[in-house]
């Protein structure tokens, strides 16, 4: 036979589950979706169309809605832990599991106001507006041994107004940009961070508590950083992260830099004092990069900040 | 000539104006997308190519720019009243202007904490993220006399996780639907409301403080109705408006009806006990309706609501 | 009451149901998007709760995939005929239907070929590839005595790369535009189309006959104008389906101008000779207008070909 | 330092190209959107935010457009080799690049037919229609020694209405699926085939013929294979390429299983013989897997197929 298979992984992609708790009146939402890819012995089913080592991707997606039952969602992390562990020792044929979660946050309605003329309205607990930032995700993987947690976020858009430079950079005969000593700075943040956690003997980390904190070392080292170009900030986001977090040891950026362009007003006899700004689409500056710890061997795929 | 030339409209759609004041270190950001459509004598551009009525699409969107200059943007229904007076007055052939703005809001990004080692990271006040819940709309119309402003939002998601019923409905031939006396209830809401200000003689309404009021009676109407139908948290949605709003008309909304779809888990043994869902995405229902005050007539289009 | 309610309809959006057709071992798809939308006596619903009225949209959905069954799909148009006077005529609040639905094109896959070793491969029938080009639509309404249908399509890409000039047009002081002598034209076709069958009684125009027609039409007034506006290009396509298709009264089009700027390659020491452009995305011309058979009255809304 | 820099990569991304090139009246177009990633000695501009050694991304965007004009777009791919060339080797610095281009099809307006009364309608040679159908993509990384050449395409929407089964899996307890033995198989499809041209010295594929057979043997053993799973399609579509096309070692696929589910007409005293489907959004089945000539060492990244 002239060719091979290669790697190859298969379940179901999008599940959507969403599990309400209920403390008394007060209810609580974990939003999910949740992908799952499986691999291992499945020469046979791309050869011939055997399918006797498939579980079928209808299974994996009933387990995600079962388990959310049987374990509840204590944390994206948390739920992708069980899931892969079940797929990897429960089937034979599974070597390896991923599973890829995206969490949509929400909080509370607000009822209860000074002007409410409803009684009880400071008593609704089961009411929630979705946050509408960014998304949380993970990719939990389990090859039987060792974990690889993965986990960040994405689409969390920022802007400073001012405190951004670029000046002092190469030119060659297709430079014709001005230098800038008083520009808007603005991305979408895409990061990704690995947890040194690959072991059930380890101690495991607070998913939700690290995560919080992840996200917000980023946006004050964004927000304090003076910067003289997006690679400064993006380290400045990374390496607070590592010095704040030790459970942290690796992070990858994705940060499109979100152009505002100083309108010329001149034409009209107006004088524009960095007040006015057009925010283009495209294209845009992309800037990539992988901050971590002193020692460490990276491992975050180059491209993962980009799905 | 066997075909005429009906109502039509041109202009620059989507202009992406950033306009940013600052206060001394503390700046404010407007966020916009302003669509301009202008109408007029424009029968001869149609019928022969003839330019000579016609002010370039460019030229408006200049005038967008260079307006956020000359008059600031102190809100976007303000603004839009700005462009459609220029419009109108200054080109004789134009007959009216219609302006539609998005507008997205920013907060500040919190920068001081007990742990921060950064001197001065609580006076950082030029740092912004994006809030990412509902889009903020308004429609600006004027014809040289009259003002309609029709403001709104889109995209806000909401859920009630409890008090929602369904039962008690039509049954024909191809019902099959189990009624439900305890489900969820979810949608994106985009509602549009009309103000009664049509006249440069009347008192304006102030804008910021009646979207942020129209806005919280929505949802704490959504939270804190026990419904029977989704129609019925519509109406309650809009009539709490109407009421608490004087200077509020009309509001029509669109309520998809996200389906949360209690998952089905006794093939594996468990019970689920309003707990585990299914977010389905297509189809959806959808409800829309007008809700109006007594004695007004309604003049929000029908379809205003999924633009 | 202070609050009263205003035009409303409901029922189950985007119902994708895919038909086929086997005619032997040849089969034929019909791959639509149907959403239903029902009006009438319910004021109750919202008011009370009461569901009284209400089919469920869970029916109305039923009833999509059931018709697909019983009445086979001949054309949108006709699938949307039959389910319209269905929920019009089997329940006695209902007092008017709206059926929207989208159809995606498919084409052959074609299998035979010089180098095929495959025997009889030019003989698979049964294999599709999505043609991908414009998303063809149409309205259904029938309020139990009379029809209107609006047919079209959206997202049809056209270009042309020259015979397009603008020049002439007003300058005011926000103008900076400079005048084009030859310029690229390209957009994306979005066009509804009203035909004049209204009744029962009158002959029923050959509805996939009329799309292809229609759509030819157009597509050779793009381009075979030579073009001083877009507007103009607007009028000569609308004006030639009038002409040529006796069953279409009126057409209304929304045409994003979408600009390609000629790239200023001069500080490179190049001669850009209409050879090399941007395409932009934000902002865009938007050019908007009905052509309709004098004497007859617009009823396609202003915001139709928007949504 | 505790935390130190890992890969890193900056350049513009999304520069929409569209060239046009006169043979007489008859105009060809390419229309593409190239995305520009350079790496090397940049660890200053992260740690300090010295752009000593910084080409801007400005830079890298006009450097797309000049070249359009000096070296015309044969193809995606040979223009991303003369852009990937000229970075490294013009800039000391700059030690790889990576170009990536999606390039969006056109075919001409056919505007000539018996019933036309327009002279000369058959002339029109620049009028174009944008196919609709995949985005062809490309990959080019250049180091100053060997290329790697990527190719592929993506959203290519094919389905099969027959001769597709999927039976005699493993069955745990969460499975509840039931066998099926003549199902639609339908999918969009992703793939990414690796080049083995490595070298100046070696003599260039023809990219543009490449990628039309390619395309052709895919979608010919989508046709003609009698599937068990999609597994097996896949690889039938792999091996295909490889058995024909001597250029190309090794390709990827993602390809999600578009369920279509043959909805239970019983309820309405309906047999559906395989004839309503409902078309489902999410979730999906997620096959992907590489396929490769035998003996070669795989490199196209696991979630290329998925950017």
């Amino acid at each position: 036979m002239p060719t091979i298979l290669g790697q190859n992984q298969y379940g179901k992609a999008e599940n959507r589950v969403v599990r309400i708790t209920r403390d008394g009146d007060t209810h609580h939402i974990k939003d999910l979706n949740v992908s799952v890819a499986l691999s291992g012995d499945m020469d046979d089913v791309h050869y011939s169309g055997s399918n006797a080592n498939v579980l079928p991707t209808d299974t994996t997606k009933n387990t995600v809605f079962a388990f959310a039952k049987e374990h509840g969602i204590e944390s994206a992390e948390q739920f992708g832990i069980h899931l892969a562990r079940h797929f990897v020792t429960s089937q034979e044929p599974i070597k390896v599991a991923r599973i890829r979660i995206e969490e949509y946050g929400w909080e509370r309605i607000a009822t209860s106001d000074g002007n409410s003329k409803f009684i009880g309205a400071d008593e609704v607990k089961h009411s929630f507006v979705r946050k509408g930032q960014e998304t949380r995700t993970t990719q939990i993987t389990f090859d039987g041994e060792r974990w690889e947690i993965i986990s960040g976020l994405k689409d969390l858009t920022v802007m400073n107004s001012t405190n951004s430079e670029f000046w002092g950079y190469v030119k060659d005969k297709y430079t014709t940009l001005k230098e800038a000593y008083d520009r808007i700075l603005a991305t979408d943040v895409s990061a990704r961070w690995r947890y040194n956690w690959t072991s059930d003997d380890e101690r495991m980390p607070n998913w939700e508590k690290s995560y919080e904190q992840a996200r917000k070392h980023m946006l004050q080292a964004f927000a304090e950083t003076y910067s003289l170009s997006l690679q400064q900030t993006l380290y400045q986001m990374g390496s607070r992260i590592i010095n704040n977090r030790s459970e942290i040891d690796e992070i990858r950026f994705s940060l499109p830099n979100n152009h505002h362009f100083l309108v010329d007003l001149e034409p009209f006899g107006l004088k524009n004092d960095n007040e006015v700004y057009f925010a283009a689409d495209r294209p845009y500056g992309l800037i990539e990069a992988t901050v971590l710890r002193d020692g460490v061997e990276p491992k975050i795929p180059v491209d993962m900040t980009n799905l």
